[in-house]
């Protein structure tokens, strides 16, 4: 057992997009193919509450990310695959957790750090005003994540580091106290992970309603395609592809020398029209055979959920026995065992 | 099923003592036995880890704790007595409130202000010094103990109130945003819980290190009594039997004609020695068939353990279908169900 096991979360509260799959989803897939490392990919359902207090919307997002990873060809006899919620252990050493982390460490928390601020700024009175206690202690959540299964890598944004590093603090309090239980896990940090630009030329993020969903059907794919921002050179003009979204979604699925050419149709002054055309047909034709198995999969949503427990029970198998282990640490057991 | 559900919890960080079983475990055997309550009574097991990072006392206690409980002969037909541990819907539900609880409530308790109160008057320039995210946030647990039962009635000293305030402030919350599941749980305030005073005079409790402890062997009990501060009155004066700690401890435990017999013999001037013998003589009597069941039991753990492990099952009878229902409410459910 000398396998690394990297772990990766996914909250579910929205729509998987072109974004995302370029940025986590195929990266993730590839990794989850890698026999050297054992991946750890979760539905994390407990962080979305957080954010989301609709209930649809949870139960939806967790369905589209489930069919989204398996349609893309998620190796599950390698990758764990489970929703956060079907393995309890998670907050129940997410409370162990809680016990032993300083709040000095959660109020140095970015996330919440700037909450306040915005607050502050807003000219409230109240620092804390509409900030949960879900915000506030997520970090511990997060650590539990990472430590039930032993994790020695966390790929993550640089926005993430402090997660990490507080689950590494958090995970070395416990082990001072009640002995070596946890292995101390390292952010892997993806310097240059891929982003792209959304509708309006901003970054393509569900919080800027600016995406365009991966499994879009054909004509919706092609109508927010052309709803794409550009700027007004006419067809003729030379174009500078850097800097231009349509350009930058094209670069981040075609091969290099499919780029090469698109970089000199740019140079003899494309259409905007045109560059529309070529890059909405290129992404279907891209997608098309995972986009079918997606949209069977929603046809048969058992087969998702077969896959979910399937997942589930390879991480029990883990967390359940490591509980014991844990609470027999902590004082807790059986009477008489 | 109008019977109302009362809950107590038991934080297994002490050995139980006279004090304990005056103020709170005689009053709830007794409740044990009306068959107009559904009386739910535990272990809570993770409360103590907060202020207890020893898992030698933790065990230990819980053992105490069930032991003791079972030799006064707790009504576990009639109650439901089990171990928070045992029950993962409780810290599960825990988290599902953290996401809907204001920070801002948390904020207020008391025992974390006065934990900050404390730093502040010690120069401390860390309000947050020493505060762990467990004293921070332990109203939140403690509203799952009470919300995963729905228990109406929750005794309480004055002290705790608060806790009660706030455990029904997150249910409302959560009811406001996912529908009506809770019971807005009632404190039911013990005005006049009887105290005893301990070894020193001050209020007998583990924090002052001034206890006896209840199924303490005949002779230690002897010992322990024979060591009760008393005033410097000698054999022959008349003494004020209100205020003594000796007489206190006695009246707790007799019938109202013994105790007014004793009052005679403290306006006669009875010798601290001679009452001292008198107290021990009338507490032995009257332990020592509990004491004998409580030293059987110690010797078969087994059956503690099988007495909590049909509590858990009574417990989750009620938990594992209550926690579906709000899995569902808040969007976590199984995909095609």
């Amino acid at each position: 057992m000398t396998k690394a096991t990297v772990l990766t979360g996914i909250t579910t509260t929205g729509t998987p997009h072109l974004g995302n799959y370029v940025g986590a989803i195929r990266p993730a897939i590839a990794a989850s193919k890698d026999a050297n490392v054992s991946p750890f990919y979760f539905l994390a359902d407990y962080h979305a509450l957080i954010k989301c207090q609709d209930p649809e919307k949870v139960r939806q997002s967790s369905l589209e990310i489930a069919a989204t990873w398996l349609a893309l060809g998620l190796d599950t006899s390698n990758a764990v695959f489970y929703r956060q919620s079907d393995v309890p252990e998670i907050t129940e050493l997410a409370w162990m957790l809680t016990c032993v982390t300083a709040k000095g460490l959660m109020n140095r928390a970015h996330a919440y750090k700037a909450a306040v601020a915005e607050n502050e700024q807003g000219g409230e009175n109240d620092p804390d005003k509409g900030i949960t206690m879900g915000l506030f202690s997520y970090p511990i959540l997060m650590a539990a994540d990472i430590l039930i299964f032993n994790a020695h890598k966390v790929p993550v944004g640089k926005d993430q580091i402090q997660h990490i590093e507080m689950a590494r603090d958090i995970a070395g309090r416990f082990n001072h106290i009640y002995g070596e239980h946890f292995v101390i896990p390292d952010a892997v940090v993806t310097e240059n992970a891929a982003t792209l630009a959304g509708l309006d030329g901003r970054k393509m993020s569900k919080s800027y309603n600016n995406t365009i969903p991966l499994f879009e059907p054909e004509k919706k794919l092609r109508k927010l395609i052309n709803k794409i921002k550009t700027n007004s050179l006419e067809p003729g003009e030379p174009k500078d592809p850097d800097g231009c979204t349509l350009f930058g979604i094209y670069q981040a699925f075609a091969r290099p020398s499919e780029v090469d050419e698109v970089r000199k149709l740019y140079a003899d002054g494309i259409a905007w029209g045109e560059m529309k055309k070529l890059l909405f047909e290129y992404i279907n034709d891209h997608i098309a055979p995972a986009r079918e198995r997606y949209e069977a999969l929603l046809q048969a949503p058992e087969h998702i959920e077969n896959e979910l427990q399937e997942g589930a029970k390879k991480a029990r198998e883990i967390s359940v026995p490591f509980m014991k282990q844990l609470r027999e640490a902590v004082g807790i057991s059986r009477i008489g065992a």
